[in-house]
């Protein structure tokens, strides 16, 4: 990702080798701050105030919060405590469990002054291994943006709709479904991005359009409401999308509203694509329809957050006083208005065959 | 509509006899200020600025306006410049037209002494005719939630899903979707309505929540892109939704917005309707793809205005400086996806037969 002109990632070791720099999600799109976690409490406290984001970024930040638990205390017991304090951040973030469970098995087996350097060395793997998928999946994604632009008059954009954002931001770098977008605009062909706002929190208006901003990918922000009309009057060339779990059976669970683009799609004849990371597969489960749905705080929907005329950062409410709202925060898309899933291995069907052709190894597991 | 507990339109002659009173919709839902119109310049700028919005109600408030111009100058120059004025506050609504026309009928063949008496006297049947009409759509509708009450638990609540705004704001009194929800209310049939808030401009999450908390409807306002979600759960018992044109055809042109809850509607078995008074009906139209859909100011997708922690109304800008946004303000629902249409006489199939069927005054025109 390039942020004011220079490539970065959103997690880094700074200089000193041990304390950890983040981009601070909270103050975009209006700001760049770069925070610094230095110890367990300022990485928890990143995770759970929403200042990293995103499955795979939430797993590697909780893996340096373990770090620099480490650094003071490598002792068993604030292992232990250490884990338990991130986990309770989102408690519902696959990968924050898996990237501490990585770490966790990593050190318990070493010496207590080696632990410290083994975890760093372990979370530095994870953060290039999120890299390395997310380009896997640029990769093949990307064919499906080169197909499209063969197919558009020449010159003309291949013109992508995505929602909320699974972007760089949301990971280490590049993002999942964003990964395919910028190795496009990268390599010469032309692409610009319908970014859907994603009320209630904005991702898109605030996230995707930032980073696309800031790369320059050409990009036009709409409504949630507007993709129907815009692929029924033929602007969409295709969705792509990120998630959050995926089901063994290729539902797909994301961001709530992501639903309502995969029907709008499938009635237009527009395609209609996942970047799934193995990562975010949920092996055990066969239907969507079974995901529990956070209810997050309706407050997300009675206030938006913004930039007011004097610069500053605030709230504005925009129900009455005596009106409730409700804030499921995902919704769950069924593998049938899914055209196909993007993975690190390459694309397939969104089914049980589909997946099952690229991670063999699952096979014996499934049954 | 009840407002702070007191019955009242949202436009009414005021007791002097020739001011017109309206509730400034803009200062909604955080203030409830009525404003006097005293002359054409007031009444053009209340529809411009939207201080009155929705097409039944800009057709009375224009109606009014014409009143208040024939009062200060009956002649028939003042009369051309007064329409002329007025039309050009909303060039598409197609009430504004119809009322233009309908005073200037009256009024262009009587003396001048008794023209603005005239004027006033057909202001105010429009306005009763519009309540008439809203009452009749309600009591049609009534049939349909009392079918799902009955369906329903004993005592469980007809959940109602509406978008934007076509409630009592949007006319002279009553609404038109919201018509049979007040008089189900009313009469004791549990009900609750999901309002989805309708980005950019949140009339759903400004106005229809407001004038359903007035009234004492229990709801809940939702972001737009939770619907499929709600629906998917079985939430929602039936969709009921305004337009603003609806072709001969059946074709329903609402708020952006609309198709996606058509869409998700029809994949989870949910009934959906829309109130059509016959003033929105375009004989002349055959398919809504043919309906120019309007690009208003990108700045209402860029900000979002509401009520800061001061009590401020003020808008914040939730957008990076760098991104663009589109804004298309209407959607096209194709009536293969309407369950049916409720109009002032009657429920009917969203075709040209179900139409002509309750219209046939029509039939001869028609082809």
């Amino acid at each position: 990702m390039r942020i004011r002109g220079v490539a970065r990632r959103t997690i880094r070791l700074a200089d000193d080798g041990c304390s950890v720099e983040i981009l601070d999600q909270t103050r975009l799109p209006f700001e760049v701050v770069v925070r610094e976690l230095r110890t367990l409490a300022d990485a928890a406290e990143a995770i759970a105030c929403m200042r990293v984001r995103g499955a795979p970024l939430i797993g590697v930040t909780a893996a340096y919060g373990l770090c620099l638990a480490l650094r003071q205390d490598p002792g068993d017991a604030n292992v232990a405590a250490a884990c338990k304090e991130l986990l309770a951040t989102r408690p519902t973030a696959v990968n924050l469990a898996a990237a501490l469970d990585a770490v966790r098995a990593e050190v318990l087996s070493l010496p207590l002054p080696e632990r410290a350097a083994a975890a760093y060395a372990l979370a530095a793997r994870l953060a290039d291994a999120d890299v390395a998928t997310n380009r896997a999946i640029g990769e093949h994604g990307l064919a499906l943006l080169e197909a499209a632009a063969a197919r558009a008059e020449r010159g003309a954009p291949v013109n992508v709709l995505t929602h909320c954002n699974a972007g760089a931001l949301a990971t280490v770098d590049l993002g999942t479904a964003l990964a395919p977008v910028y190795l496009a605009h990268d390599r010469g062909i032309p692409v610009h991005v319908w970014v859907s706002e994603t009320r209630p929190r904005n991702q898109g208006a605030g996230l995707t359009a930032f980073e696309l901003a800031e790369h320059g990918v050409p990009h036009t922000v709409i409504a949630d409401n507007a993709s129907g009309h815009l692929m029924q009057r033929g602007e969409v060339d295709l969705c792509l999308v990120g998630t959050d779990r995926t089901t063994a059976t290729g539902d797909v669970c994301n961001k709530v509203g992501t639903y309502l683009k995969a029907l709008a799609a499938r009635e237009s004849g527009v395609p209609f694509y996942a970047a799934v990371p193995s990562s975010s597969i949920d092996w055990e489960l066969r239907s969507g329809a079974a995901i529990p749905i956070e209810e997050r705080d309706p407050r997300e929907v009675a206030c938006v957050a913004g930039r007011a005329a004097d610069g500053r950062r605030l709230e504005v409410r925009i129900l009455p006083e005596a009106s409730r709202a409700a804030n499921p925060a995902f919704d769950v898309t069924p593998a049938r208005l899914v055209t196909g899933l993007v993975t690190e291995r390459g694309l397939c069907a969104a089914s049980e065959e589909g997946l099952l052709g690229l991670f063999p190894e699952r096979r014996q597991r499934a049954r």
